[in-house]
């Protein structure tokens, strides 16, 4: 097997430049009354991020053969969720966040009614890509991606997960309820990812449950890094506010499970994740590499 | 003809009745603690609203004899995205309205953060509900859909408009402007009512081109009529603030033209929308009611 960081950090570096070239374009700022519109969208989806989401398509898509320029539509949807969702979420009203991805949050950058418009066009755009042609030629493909893609960013998914973050100050959560939160919350959108990578090239059921596992142990090992590092980390590292969890009274995993088991717990996940990648070859060695990633980014 | 009070009356009250019933299904409050989320979401889209959206996509599908149960979900489509936007227009960060419906708008009745998930979450419904093959039996109709809708609500259409309607406090739009602001934030919704009738009804190009025509006039002649209320009406008859605009030093078409050629101008718009229908017969007097209560609601 291919060492991680040698098969990663390249991969990295090239989804980053894809994401970033195929937004430039698609989002040219019109030379109106709108642009501070597409300024805004601009801000959020360019030259930011670790883009994991975008890779997590590409790679699922690359076991199947997929065909670059359509799994990076699916990447750039999916992006385009994610993005929206980072927009609404620092908001004042929500998060009250500043600082993302190392740069002033929109609505710090801009103000806080474009970022709500900028967050609503990038939620349009992801649909509007899904359903083009260039997407798949098969339109049942592209449905089946909108559909579940359209159900795993509302309430029964990512939104769902939202609610139940914001209802936490009333609603004491236990290890269950939290798994359930984070599941909808980070779980869902993750899930989207290797799904679509599954539909874009026809995978069989059993692959396509293979895929699903690795989705669901990735997914939850994330969230518990993610905490994990919202107690260890700095912004400077992470270039985010950290500590507000706990600041704000909520339970996490780290909170309910303590450091050394949530730590451990993340391990062990990972190395379930990349259990159900048996089946598959070296050409799931990205899909690997983004799981050991995921609670290494910063150890 | 048949005058339009008779026929306009009980389908508004029937398209009404049949809106809320499916919202009431698609809405089922979960037990859990993403309720105060449906919550939100059935109090924004339940039992209110004149559904002019929704009856307009059923009228147009009604000429080509499209089953009521296809049209229906085009119109709670509509519908989700117009009440989604109507949420976060409301925000604080937008215009900040407490009435909307004659009802607390939905950040009043709950709290901002949820407001704002709610709005997403109807956001993702609209394409859910167009995506399932219950809208329509061929994919490639329900793709054009979703791509239209994706189009018409986002940054080249609804999103683009009120984005236009943010910066007005620094730009100053002439007559030529406030027409594409209001056809962007207005009329791009209309257009796709009408759109939507068209393509799930397989109609041809000289009949979707009248269609266009028709949405186009309606659109404008709309927006002009809610100027005239704005300026004319009370918060008890529109059960929304009014004259907001005027207070915002905002160009409107009422300020632009005046109130006479304004009211002049709408009635000229209507009778040139109903002029575009001359090619239908009988059939198209649901859509010929429709256009005279556009400027008549409150007179």
């Amino acid at each position: 097997m291919v060492p991680a960081p040698l098969i990663l950090k390249p991969a990295l570096d090239a989804i980053g430049k894809a994401i970033d070239q195929r937004f430039d374009r698609l989002l040219a700022v019109p030379d109106d009354s709108r642009a501070r519109l597409y300024d805004a969208m601009r801000h959020a989806v360019i030259g930011g991020g670790k883009r994991m989401r975008p890779l997590l398509v590409v790679a699922a898509g690359d076991l199947f053969a997929v065909p670059r320029e359509r799994s990076l539509r699916a990447a750039l949807a999916i992006e385009c969720i994610h993005c929206y969702s980072l927009i609404h979420d620092d908001l004042p009203c929500m998060d009250d966040d500043d600082l993302r991805r190392g740069k002033p949050t929109v609505h710090i950058a801009f103000d806080e009614a474009t970022a709500v418009l900028a967050g609503d066009c990038l939620h349009d755009l992801a649909f509007e890509i899904l359903a083009d042609a260039a997407t798949h030629d098969d339109p049942h493909a592209r449905l089946e991606l909108i559909t579940m893609l359209a159900v795993q960013s509302g309430p029964a998914g990512m939104a769902g997960g939202q609610m139940m973050d914001l209802v936490a100050g009333e609603v004491t959560y236990d290890l269950a309820g939290i798994t359930r939160l984070q599941q909808l919350k980070t779980g869902a959108l993750i899930q989207w990812c290797l799904e679509a990578g599954a539909i874009l090239g026809r995978a069989d059921d059993a692959q396509k449950k293979s895929l699903l596992g690795y989705a669901r142990d990735l997914g939850l090992a994330f969230q518990i890094a993610d905490d994990l590092l919202d107690v260890e980390g700095t912004s400077a590292k992470t270039g985010k506010a950290v500590q507000k969890d706990a600041a704000a009274g909520k339970a996490t995993f780290v909170s309910l499970m303590g450091l050394e088991r949530a730590r451990s717990q993340a391990d062990a996940l990972i190395g379930q994740a990349i259990g159900h990648l048996a089946s598959f070859g070296p050409e799931a060695d990205l899909l690997r590499a983004i799981a050991r990633f995921a609670v290494d980014r910063d150890r």
